[in-house]
């Protein structure tokens, strides 16, 4: 079956929506390395609003918020990721992780 | 971890591009069923145009092609699943259910 791939993508569903898949939690990354939404969408090329809508979807899914927001102070605002953003980044990280094995365990099938 | 759900797609590429999937291996399903593209499209919703495009883009990328058509005849021509094609979609529903396997063996993760 070469040069053919095995390819797959996986993603966490609540109530039959995305709740966590790659991008958005790359973005949860980006929000914890910049500490705010508007440069997290920015350094990934992605629009506030975008960005915006997908903290909200998140961080209404959750139990408790993945993300929470600061207004003005010194540095004129800003977000950052929760115990609970934390969780749920682990636990997709892991998904997908132990889903890169499976497809590396495919190649075996393919001869 | 309730009630989020483990969720995810899979499918095989070839030089970057979708060589079969889901809804491809449906459509050759139907090909073999009703000995029709015509047929086999209207059975899922699927526009003639675009299930001949698909069909077209998986017999070029395979070695030898998936499904065969004959002009006229007694029925108005028709198309049928060539060897080829049970091979590619024994090796994708081999996969699929593997995959589905892994998604199950999830839950466990999910406590």
């Amino acid at each position: 079956m070469e040069p053919f791939k095995w390819r797959g993508r996986v993603w966490i569903e609540k109530d039959g929506r995305t709740f966590l898949g790659y991008g958005r939690a790359i973005l949860l990354e980006r929000i914890r390395e910049y500490g705010s939404i508007t440069q997290a969408a920015k350094s990934m090329g992605m629009g506030y609003r975008h960005a915006w809508h997908l903290v909200d979807s998140m961080n209404k899914s959750a139990p408790k918020p993945l993300v929470v927001t600061q207004r003005g102070g010194k540095r004129g605002g800003g977000a950052r990721l929760t115990g609970e953003g934390e969780l749920a980044l682990r636990h997709f990280w892991d998904f997908y992780r132990r889903f890169q094995g499976f497809l590396e365990d495919e190649l075996t099938h393919l001869t």
